[in-house]
């Protein structure tokens, strides 16, 4: 029995884990849940689940959740509820879905006690991959990805040898508006963007899916993952999203992971691996999905993916800086406050404002990301321009 | 440098073969050659390979070999000669590519002599899978299947457990002849079947590729190869061959290989394994292909492939029935004494009349081998019907 604990158990990934958790039931145990304010649906989660401990964000939520359980379990708030439930004890596995800079100490620490940690925080790896990996190494735990592409390439590299990787192909829907001209993204909407042809998600993963900065995020993800250079990562517009990913070895074969676009594949995958267990989920048929395409990304309608690969190759803060000044600004685009191809100029122009951050340790690079959310922040306040 | 001894080496696999060997020339030193009759080039991989010993399919030919090269390797001929090839003092690996039944002695006491194997001639394993495959077993000795099919499986299987497997699925072009009625299957040619759309490949094959029983030998020998029963492999048509194979897992997961459609690919994953070497093939471009597409086959169409799962479910020597009278029925396709559609009419016949034939040892199956072949003849010397 793995005992776990879910950081972003209300969210969609949360949601989903739980799901896979109820499909297996006696070979999990959840002993400690974080969440945000979605108290109606945590109260749920903690009568069917029964944790020890549980996290919300503010003193008022966790006021009336305690009024709403009893004293069932123990009641947190605040950044360090996270953390608390993250290094919860006696807890092997962490399935770590904080969405934003938010699960970053908690992932972190985590890692540092040798626990294994099912990733579907990429900021997590985007903020401060190398520290995140190394601290994985030096304490001997796994980080298994649950973005399905992560996910998808570390099926592919099972068996397989990091130094024999020609490249890293990630797959990407194209988002909405693959299709869109430059004239078209002028006019976008929130409703437009919150609207994934193929995946059901929570709404700042949508709104990155549809800039595709999701897949820059990706890229940098999956240099850190892997320990591959980012000229080695490619991405590949396959818009029925049926193959996750690919490698590419360097005798010129590829490998790819298949399969339906449900969530809960990725997660059963990190939560039972090594092992893969029977799932009752609807099976997937190559023969009733449409013919499956690979085109060229864009990089001019996309200007985020290329951010991104900037961003990455500027190394030291820049990666943690171009994901704050994203956050601001997708937040911004949720709230009407910036348009849809307002995005990457807030992103663009704070990377250039924070260019030479440092990033020696996990705080300078929580230093970066504030100021960074600051800058972007201001840069919104004072009206991006076009 | 591993020692290798091809079996085959003037057919079209030996031909890749020493390409790959030659693209490798640290990797490889080449000890033993067996060919049929084609002197001329065999006289020039003599000469480019220096063998220590060759075979060659009759007195005649051995003899004017010997005038040509003088002295420098020894040559064998008839039935030994290959067996001598195969079991050739310091071989490390064999390379196993004779077309037909005669590659199964020389395979089978190869992996007695604990000598890994690159399989190519899928009849040892169709004819005598159970014994190949505890032959190999009982020996330490691995069998590295150089179909582009199979050796797709064994990539996808890297890193896995087979009590993980739920499905094998094996692609197939579908052949020259896909979207042929009944009504054309009528007047098929022996030039129209010889024109595969995408593999180049020796004429057998090519054949067995347009009557998908080469898809059918292949059920048969993913079976024994990896231990799945008949029920749990799937075949399905994917025209452009880019997908090479996949694997279905228990947990809904698929992962597949792709690549170009040239065998020195899985070649050199079998000359390498478990290494990957980086080959200065052209590489494979994903956005370079067409769209990818899956289809039921017809067995309606293609009665191989419904006699080959037959076979298979038979048991005993069925298979090694099945796969005698095929290659009688090909060769006298070849030779326009059958037409396209009495193939599998021969097989059928012969199946029919050799349905309980023993498979206790290798002798036994080459018996009802020997036996099947004088059927098919005697079917196809008094006509098949229609």
């Amino acid at each position: 029995m793995k005992r776990l604990a879910i950081l972003g158990s209300t969210g969609s990934i949360g949601v989903s884990t739980l799901d896979v958790v109820e499909a297996f039931p006696d070979a999990f145990e959840v002993v400690a849940l974080a969440a945000g304010s979605n108290l109606d649906l945590l109260e749920e989660q903690i009568r069917r689940m029964r944790p020890e401990t549980v996290s919300v964000r503010d003193p008022e939520a966790a006021a009336e959740l305690r009024r709403r359980t009893d004293g069932r379990c123990r009641v947190l708030h605040g950044d360090d509820g996270p953390l608390a439930v993250s290094t919860h004890d006696g807890v092997d596995l962490v399935v770590s879905a904080l969405v934003g800079a938010l699960g970053l100490v908690p992932t972190y620490e985590a890692l540092g006690l040798g626990r294994d940690v099912a990733l579907a925080n990429k900021e997590a790896l985007v903020v401060a991959g190398e520290h995140m990996t190394r601290q994985a190494a030096d304490n001997n735990a796994r980080i298994l990805p649950v973005d399905s592409e992560h996910n998808a390439l570390h099926q592919c590299l099972r068996g397989e040898r990091t130094e024999e990787i020609r490249n890293l192909w990630l797959t990407a829907s194209g988002g909405p508006f693959r299709r869109f001209t430059k004239e078209q993204f002028e006019g976008v909407t929130r409703e437009q963007a919150l609207d994934h042809p193929t995946w059901k998600m929570g709404p700042k993963i949508t709104i990155d899916s549809a800039t595709l900065m999701n897949k820059g995020l990706e890229v940098i993800e999956a240099r850190w993952l892997f320990g591959i250079e980012a000229e080695r990562i490619r991405v590949v517009v396959h818009p029925t999203s049926v193959v996750h990913s690919m490698v590419e070895f360097v005798d010129g074969s590829f490998k790819a992971q298949l399969g339906i676009t449900d969530m809960r594949h990725p997660i059963q995958y990190a939560l039972s691996y090594p092992d893969r267990w029977a799932t009752q989920l609807p099976a997937f048929d190559p023969m009733a999905v449409g013919p499956l395409e690979f085109d060229r990304p864009d990089v001019e309608r996309f200007p985020c993916l290329g951010l991104a690969f900037r961003a990455l190759e500027a190394g030291g803060a820049a990666t943690a800086v171009m994901n704050a000044a994203n956050e601001v600004a997708v937040e911004a685009f949720l709230g009407g406050r910036v348009r849809f191809v307002e995005i990457p100029r807030v992103i663009s122009a704070a990377l250039e404002r924070h260019a030479s951050e440092s990033a020696s340790s996990l705080e300078e690079l929580l230093r970066a990301d504030r100021r960074a959310r600051a800058t972007a922040a201001e840069i919104i306040e004072r009206g991006v321009g076009s």
